[in-house]
């Protein structure tokens, strides 16, 4: 029985993605590897529009966060968060677990960053080291304006590294690394990189490698001068997850082909027809600044979400994401990123529709 | 055209193994999932020998190692590495990184640990919080008697913890997690355990778990604290690398079918044959300790190895691995453990002895 995946990360694989996953493993320190290796940088640069370094490495998205705080920063630095949601939670979690302690700028679940309230805070707050932004927050459906974020962030603080977790929303919606003067961008294989979870990458510009080369927060193998200096030799120095390299090779060949500005395109209108479809079934939107990598949409109050997803897993074969935290139960959010399909979106409303009918459509 | 893979990690895959990985991707999330994730923990605990909780991390096995370090250990913890090879250099690196100074036992590469060493070395420096042990070095090709070592530390120091990476080691040769009394065993799924790599795991006891409540080194996505609390759930507290763990199930099904036992026999029966057919071309073994997951060959001095195991890859597709730091280029290293067959181990025997024939053979 085939099983609808429209959860944001995993999401699903192209078909040609398995068929690479099915050929012979590569050795890690062989030319065949560095060819693929090679090609999935370079193709990564196109897709996070810079001519940055881009590093690879074996960990989930949350150990890019992780590499990200440890690369760039020394104990006693200060630092703000952006919070916009869980992941913006996460990167503040992570800071403290290395004893720093940042400065947090929190909006409501469901609403993007404000961009006053963030210049205030950068004017209350001087000499910060690195502010951390989410380029799309995946537990909300947000996205953030990070060309104007980021914009703010030089002009008030110009010595502050921007950081960026674009993880849910790179390849998906617009991000422009070298043009919004974004100093890290973070991101993973299984959102709109349309490969399984498993890799993560980071590009990182000079100014953030002078950082790095400071930066006294203890690391090994998230430590990105050791990644940096394997880049020449086309490999990591640690093993890599081998078979997921090759799957991601063979996804980004699929978008270069369709070309990035039209994997935006085609995302924003999958997005914008959700939104209207969610509407039409009587159902609200959960986002007031709605991302294009997923629809939240919220349920009314007598239904019991968790139940409503377990239904819809188990009966119709559709993975629906519910709410995290504070919004487990009370959400679903439906993802129409990477190789998500009208279809796809189509069977996953009608599940919704079926359940919600007798009382509220 | 089929390459035959006989480097230790990544190692060839079994068929059923790339099918698996070839079915549609699972949510992470979902019951589905926590069915495969449980079957990997079950099945692992047997390989292990263990009654500990196994844990799961999405990360090299560098990075395995490095969880070890930051779960148990406490700025100026005192602690002791004994090294066979690069990897307990590795060992001794990680430990620095994080501002440890550790106690090194080495041995000339090619050597076990010696016991009578071991104990002097910790007679004389008490109060040890732990050492780190190789299961087998696979840069070396040597196995080390853990079962005596983890003894001898148990008696000299009964309160350091005995950490032992058999990230090549575990499910090839003998290794007994609870009767040898191992308190923490690192491994990872691209050797023995014959699955992609990109996974890596940690069996805990519960005398490690005191120790990492207690550690304050930081740690976020590595935190065994996080880990653990997953566990009921059947899940990891981030995305894990959703294609590896149902691959790995699938090898661990093979594993739990031949029996343990079993497929320790059989590698060290692929391993004296190896032994035996090197010797019969004229050349000598590396190793004065050989293990059974690989054997290390001297290569004839007048023998440019890098180039001799470049050409068998080219010519005869074939990848063997060379030396490792000072022993690039002077010795191969051919592996047969997991899914290397006598079959090519022989065809990379006659690879070898085609190109040193001529004169050495």
């Amino acid at each position: 029985m085939d099983h609808i995946l429209l959860t944001p990360g995993p999401t699903p694989l192209p078909p040609s993605v398995y068929k690479v996953m099915a050929e012979p493993l590569l050795h890690h320190r062989t030319s065949e590897f560095g060819a693929v290796f090679q090609r999935v940088i370079d193709d990564l640069k196109l897709v996070y529009r810079t001519k940055n370094e881009v590093l690879m490495m074996t960990a989930s998205g949350t150990g890019a966060m992780e590499s990200a705080v440890v690369n760039l920063l020394t104990p006693g630095d200060k630092t703000l968060v952006q919070e916009t949601g869980a992941f913006g939670e996460r990167f503040t979690k992570i800071l403290k677990a290395y004893g720093l302690s940042p400065v947090v700028v929190a909006e409501t679940w469901g609403h993007a960053a404000d961009l006053q309230k963030l210049r205030d805070a950068l004017k209350a707050n001087p000499g910060l080291k690195a502010v951390f932004f989410q380029h799309t927050d995946t537990s909300t459906g947000v996205v953030n304006d990070l060309k104007a974020l980021a914009a703010a962030v030089h002009e008030v603080q110009p010595d502050a590294l921007v950081v960026v977790d674009a993880i849910s929303g790179l390849a998906a919606e617009e991000l422009e690394t070298d043009l919004w003067n974004l100093d890290v961008v973070l991101t993973g294989s299984q959102k709109g990189l349309m490969a399984p979870p498993g890799l993560a990458f980071a590009a990182v510009n000079e100014r953030s490698w002078k950082a790095c080369d400071a930066a006294r927060l203890p690391r090994f193998h998230l430590d990105w001068r050791t990644i940096r200096k394997s880049l020449p030799k086309k490999e990591t120095p640690w093993t890599p997850a081998v078979t997921i390299v090759t799957a991601q090779a063979e996804s980004l060949r699929l978008i270069r082909e369709e070309g990035i500005e039209n994997v935006w395109k085609r995302t924003a209108e999958l997005a914008a027809y959700t939104r209207a479809e969610v509407q039409k079934l009587g159902l609200t939107l959960f986002a007031k600044d709605p991302a294009d990598i997923l629809t939240g949409v919220n349920l009314p109050p007598d239904v019991d979400g968790k139940k409503l997803i377990k239904d819809i897993r188990e009966q119709d074969h559709i993975s629906i994401a519910g709410g995290q935290l504070h919004l487990e139960g009370k959400i679903v959010r439906i993802a129409h990123m990477g190789y998500i399909k009208k279809a796809d979106v189509d069977a996953g409303l009608k599940a919704l529709a079926k359940r919600l009918a007798p009382t509220h459509a």
